[in-house]
This record gives structure tokens, C-alpha cells and sequence, in this order.
């Protein structure tokens, strides 16, 4: 077991939220196809982050006033044990983590009150739950308790970049590995299985469905079933998720020929482009926001040499011009989530204020807005897709003639989409690629010479 | 698209309800740690029985007395096209499957009232979804629609049992190329990785959490760290489902040795010989009780040439002394769940009257009970488990002592735990095993046969 701090954790928490008490809901099985056929279980990030404790059904109270954290849940029974084998008692499970106490589960409705502060729930058993312990119908998650979580959890220690090195090098492994052994006539299923193999094989699991597709121009693919040929370009994003919960959010795209074929090579020296111009960028003190729009201009400008685009740089991306090929957000945070403390609000997370949201098309898919500080990991991912459906709608409503050459744009509508995606730390004067730059290229001609002859 | 004849499905569950609105919830997905990352989307099996739809965020409508049949769901817009790539429409969708028409999501509230008749809920979201269509708190599923699906699910049809064929066929392959890879010094994950390396490589999913482990005496064990070694015996209990739903559950135990040793082949004989029991005594008209009670005369009666027990067999049997050692039941139905329709209810699936399920230790474990029937599917998975805690409570409590030798016993209660299991069809007069007699052995000496020499 890495030794995180827990007991400094939650001092710091308790300093950060000041009075009252505090809930926090550890993660329970959920049903698949029925209650006991359950998925793959997760403990909830958070309770993680504060306690280490990896076992379903325990929660957790932080009386603040008091000065007592006790957790709940029950040990095994004679009978438990016939099906789950010897498992350890609580209590030293409790002191491993430094918890003061620990009390039986249907203890815990005593010490939950309407004022207990908790986070959003995710999960309908976590709604569930929250009415049960509070009495409350209409369920309102503490903003104070969201913001001290947020507020520690965005800083990463050395141990947990350490864990996070690990993560992003194994999952290197794997895509350069995919790079490597992707042939015309494998199915895309085929390739993902290899990569499962590398996770498994590793102790580790997927920290979310990989995305394996032929189709990278669409963005939340889990189609696994296409065969590919030459010519076809392969997009992966994959990442693994260690025992400690920590992980890794990993983007590669590449050919089934041998090379990429020369528009193919244009596209992805414009993506690799992009996303150099938001590696320059990425230091503390510049707002997310502001790098998302660098790399669009890198974008714009790149398109405008092949004459996809045409006009003022700026003027595109000021008006969205570049949405057709770039749809999505630059990057998110990246920790124990992949999209890191998503459950306690996107907009917490990546916003000062609600408000610095923008609503563009583009724009609102932008989860990490903000001023960049010294220890933020984060993803950088810039991609250019060419979706038929949106250059139909662009098309047909009008949109952005003045910087779109859409006949040129349509004579490439089907090809496909590619995206780069790497994990930084944000360090005192810049950013620092975590896993280091080795053993996954990031150019058009690192990936070639991953290819076989 | 494999046609299952889903029209007439609905027909003959018209008929067997005789009136009224049946709601059948199709699943929605499922957050793992936070409401994005989502567990891969499973759809619920008695929407794919009637439907053979697998998208997910649709629900059907079955009206008896205005005999019509609606889909409910909504189609993608051309934003979240850019998300999920184009789809099929919904209108195609319900033609393909016999639906007579579709209606938007929002329409659904009004088609549902307080006589609705549904099935139980078995995810939180479930709960949610029927407390707020059906506007009551307390939900009550209605059991004569309980009872006609499982009246139809029961009896597989050919085209059924042919894709459990496949299913079986392909997840013997897997535990044959397990029982001839695993070495002394193999993790049980690296294992683990290769058999999911195969199922995903043919296109196929895991049906359940596979179990791999050095330590089979723990009967629900999903921990896949330890380290094998010679002298250990490793316990796989895996299946794999098809992309139809339908899926196989098998174990086989095998020595990490060359061959098993002295003790390993005595016991492991007791289990084969339960399970040919089993096998001969499967067919129509007898009750899975007595299946079951006979297999755990065959576990005493060896159990007694070994000397671990004494005394008369059927008085063995008839007390729960076996138990110590075989604590569960002896099998399930099988079909689109590993176990089948248990979301419906286990007493209603596996018991003619809920009153006939037992309440002693070991046989409450017996989830069919009831006469077996031609059509049916079943696993018959008789073993034998050492479980040291088990042990203890026995002795403590003096449980047994005229047919357990507790010092015996005891001298091999590290010995860990042996369990055989295959998938069966019963037919008009016995039982055949799916996937038919080969591929993978269920002998000592056939599964010695596999091991590297």
C-alpha cells in the first residue's frame, strides 16, 4: 500500500471546510443484468483520496467539532465468509488509514443529520443512500465540502505524480504496442484485445472504455466490430488505471498501411502542430481557455495552408470557424478521474466562476477553463474530425463561408479523424509530459517508424 | 441479427397476461466514478428476449387490450451525432423487430398509470424510473407477468440453445488454453489476461466476473494477485456471453503441477464422480432437489473411502453433514443470464411454490429446486471446499460428529477447493451437454492430459 498521507488529508480538509460534519459515501456493487451479476467494482475517488480504503459498502463521517472521523460498515460473518473468504476486520483497516473509530453500519443514521454536508451524488444508490441518512427528499450537496475536495485534490503530490508517471508508462506500452502489430484484415475487436491482455496482464485495469475505431471522427465510439483495411486510419484513446486508483488518458492515431497517405500526413502534422502550441503554452498563471484558443489558431492556420480554410486566423476562431474540425475541449484535469473530480461539477472543477463558462458551440465542451496552477495534471488533446453531419448542418445553415472552403472540405468528408492526446504536469515554469517524452512518438514520422516494413 | 421470432414472443406473452399494460424498462448506462465514465452498457435480458434491441435509454409498451406494441425512446440530434456517430432511426429499429410504432421519451409518463404492470426493479435506477412513471412509492411488480416471462424464458428454442452452443464451445477453449499455459511462478492476473485476451478477440464479453484462483475454497473470489506455485490448485469459473446475450458459465480446477497430487486426485475424483451423478440422473419430470441430494450422496459416499467421513449416507446427507464440504447448490438455469431471469425472482424461477425452498444451511443455496422440463438449461456444478472458518464453526458448534472426521479433516484443511461445472439442455429423456463432449475434458486424467509435461 503507497503511503499517500491520508491523516494530513483530512486535516486539511477539515481545516478547509471548518465547522459541521461531514459525509462521504464510499462506493457499492451495481448490478449488471441482475443485483448479484455485478460490474467490475470502484471505489468512489474521494473516499479514496481520504482513506485508502479500496473495500465496497463503508462510509465515512468527519465530525469536524468533535475532531473524530469514524467509519462505517460491517464485518464479515461466519456465513459472508463461506462466499468471500477471510477478509480484514475493520478496525485495522481503519487504523491503517488513521480513522478514530469505527462503528457498525446501522449506526450511522444516528450521526447523519439535515445539516451533514456531502457530495453530488453520481450513482442512483448514492441518491438513494443521501435521502435515507438526511430525511431529505430534495437532496442539496455542499458547495464548501466540493470546493476544500476540489481545492486539494487539484494539487498532485509527488507520490501521486509518481503514480500517475506509472500509469502513462504502461499505457504507453500498450499503444506503441498497437502501432506496432495493427495490420489490414484485423478487426478492431482483435486489437482491443491485445491492449486488455497488457492491462490485465499488468495488474491493472481500463480507467474507461477504451475507444478503438476506424471512425475517429466520432468522439464516443465504443464500437468494437469493423474490420480494417489499408488506407483506413486507427484512432485509440486508452488508458489504465493502477491498483491505487490512479491513471492515464492516452490518444494515438495511426495508419493500417505502412504510412500515412498525404492528406493524412497534412492532418496529422496539423494536429501534432496544435498540440506543440499547447505544450509551449501550458504553464502556471495562463487560463486553459486561453491555450484551447492558441491551439485552435494553430489549427486555423494549418487548414488555411491546405486551403481548407481561408481568412483572419483570429477573426476564425473568434468566430468558431474551427468547431467544424475541432468540436471538443482541449484538455481536462486528470487524477484519480479521468476526467478528474468530475462528480463534484465540471464547472467547479474546471471555472473560477460558473459563469466563465462560455456557451459557443466548441466553447462549452471545454471542461478546464481556468488559470493553470503549479501542480495540475491535465490533458492536452488537441484532434481534426471530419464529421459528414456537421459539415452538412454547418453547410446548411450558412455557417462561417467567409473562413470554410466547404468544396474542398467536402471532397474529404469521409476521412475519418484524428486526435493526440498526452498527460502534463503543470510545473513551476511550464509543463512537463508525465511519463516522460520516451517510448510513444508524438510525430506523424515517430509513428511511422513504430510501423512494420 | 439472429432472428429469435421476437413478434411471436410478444404474442404468446399477450396470451399468457390475458390484459392489461405491460412496461418492460429497457437499461440505461451506468456511472462507474462519475456519471460519464460509464461500466460497458449491458441491456436488460428480458427487453433483448422481446425486443433483441441492445441500444440503450428505450423502454416498451406492450397494450394487451388495444393490442399495440410502442417503443419509447428518442433519436440522436445532430449534436450528440457528433458525440455518437449517426445512428439508425428508432422507426427502423421497432419495424426490424416487430413493434408496431414509437413514441418520443417524454410521451411515455402518459401511457403508464397505476394498473401498469412491470417487473422488479434491480438497479437503483430502476426504482427511480418506476416511482416516477407509476407515481407510486412503493412498488409493487406484478407477478403473473413475473411468472409468463419466465414461463417463455424457461424453454429455449433451437436457435437458442444453438448460440449457447457457441457459447459453450468458445468458452471451452479458453479453459483449455488455461489449464495448458499456467506455469509455477504465474500470477493469477497474467492468467486472468489471457482468457480475457481470448474472449475479446472473439468479439465476445465476459457474462460474469470471471473467478481465477489458487484459493477455490473461497466460493465468490475476485481477487487475481497472488502468485501460483507447484502444489497449488488453481480454480477458473468463467464464461463468456455472446454479442446475443446468451453466455456459458464452466469451471475447471487443475493442478499448477504437472499432475495432482495424491490428495488432489482423491478429491478431485469425488467431484467428477458427483458430477457424472448429476449428469445420469439429469431428464424431465425429476426435481433438481433430489438431482442435488443424490450428487451430495455421491460426495459422502466418497468422502467415507477416504475416511473424512463415516456413517450411513443417506442419514449424511439427510442431516447437512455434506454441507461442511459442498455448501452450495448443485446448479442454475442459464440463458441471457449466467443466472437465468434471477432479476425476476430466484423463488419463481428455480421453486414450483416459494414454500419449497429450503431453509437449511446449504440446501437455502440451491437456486432450482423445481421438476426439470425438456427446454430447460441448467449448469450442474458440484464441488468440494475446504473452508477453514467453516471448519471451526462446524466443530465448535459439535455439528456432525457422527459422520465428519474432524482430525482428518483437519489435517488437509489448507487444501483449498475443487469444482467441476458444464451447461446441459435437458431433453425429452435426460440431458445433453452443450457444446457437446469435447474440447474440454472434465476428468482428472483428461485435464492431466492438457498440462505441459
Amino acid at each position: 500500500m503507497i503511503e499517500f498521507g491520508y491523516g494530513e488529508r483530512i486535516s486539511q480538509l477539515k481545516k478547509l471546510v471548518g465547522t459541521g460534519k461531514i459525509l462521504l459515501l464510499g462506493n457499492t456493487y451495481s448490478g449488471r443484468n441482475y443485483e448479484d451479476n455485478v460490474y467490475p467494482y470502484r471505489q468512489d475517488s474521494t473516499f479514496l483520496y481520504f482513506t485508502g480504503i479500496k473495500r465496497s459498502g463503508l462510509h465515512l463521517v468527519i465530525d469536524i467539532d468533535k475532531d473524530t472521523t469514524t467509519l462505517y460498515g460491517d464485518d464479515a460473518t461466519t456465513d459472508s465468509i463461506v462466499w468471500t473468504g477471510p477478509r480484514q476486520k475493520l478496525a485495522v483497516i481503519a487504523e491503517a488509514a488513521g480513522i478514530d473509530q469505527v462503528r457498525s453500519m446501522d449506526q450511522l443514521s444516528k450521526a447523519i443529520d439535515a445539516e451533514t454536508l456531502y457530495l453530488p451524488p453520481y450513482r442512483a444508490q448514492h441518491t438513494f443512500t443521501l435521502r435515507a441518512l438526511t430525511g431529505q427528499e430534495d437532496l442539496q450537496a455542499s458547495l464548501s465540502l466540493i470546493k476544500a475536495v476540489i481545492q486539494l485534490r487539484s494539487y498532485k503530490s509527488e507520490a501521486e505524480v509518481a503514480e500517475m508517471e506509472k500509469a502513462v508508462r504502461l499505457s504507453n506500452k500498450i499503444h506503441s504496442t498497437l502501432i506496432r502489430t495493427a495490420r489490414n484484415g484485423h478487426f478492431e475487436y482483435e486489437l482491443l484485445a491485445q491492449a486488455t491482455q497488457l492491462a490485465i496482464t499488468n495488474n491493472t485495469t481500463w480507467a474507461y472504455n477504451p475507444i478503438l475505431t476506424k471512425n475517429g471522427q466520432t468522439l464516443h465510439n465504443h464500437d468494437h466490430h469493423h474490420q480494417l483495411a489499408d488506407g483506413d486510419l486507427v484512432l485509440v484513446d486508452a488508458g489504465i488505471e493502477l491498483p491505487s486508483g490512479y491513471c492515464a488518458d492516452l490518444t494515438r492515431t495511426f495508419p493500417v498501411s505502412r504510412r500515412f497517405n498525404s492528406i493524412q500526413k497534412d492532418i496529422y502534422n496539423i494536429v501534432h502542430t496544435a498540440y506543440l502550441t499547447a505544450v509551449v503554452h501550458t504553464r502556471p498563471g495562463v487560463t486553459n481557455k486561453e491555450i484551447h484558443l492558441k491551439t485552435a489558431e494553430a489549427i486555423v492556420d494549418g487548414m488555411k495552408e491546405i486551403g481548407w480554410m481561408k481568412g483572419d486566423t483570429g477573426a476564425a476562431v473568434v468566430a468558431g470557424a474551427h468547431t467544424l474540425f475541432f468540436p471538443h475541449g482541449l484538455g481536462h484535469m486528470i487524477g484519480m478521474d479521468v476526467h478528474d473530480m468530475e462528480n463534484l461539477g465540471e464547472i467547479h472543477v474546471g471555472y473560477s466562476q460558473p459563469e466563465d463558462r462560455s456557451t459557443d458551440f466548441g466553447l462549452q465542451y471545454l471542461r478546464l477553463g481556468k488559470k493553470l496552477e503549479s501542480g495540475f495534471c491535465l490533458t492536452i488533446e488537441p484532434g481534426v474530425y471530419l464529421i459528414p453531419e456537421l459539415i452538412d448542418k454547418f453547410a446548411s445553415e450558412g455557417l462561417h463561408k467567409d473562413f470554410l472552403n466547404y468544396d474542398k472540405i467536402n471532397q474529404h468528408r469521409d476521412f475519418g479523424g484524428i486526435r493526440l492526446e498526452d498527460d502534463f504536469l503543470v510545473t513551476e515554469d511550464g509543463c512537463r509530459r508525465l511519463g516522460g517524452d520516451i517510448g510513444l512518438p508524438t510525430s506523424a514520422e515517430g509513428i511511422e517508424a513504430l510501423r512494420p516494413a
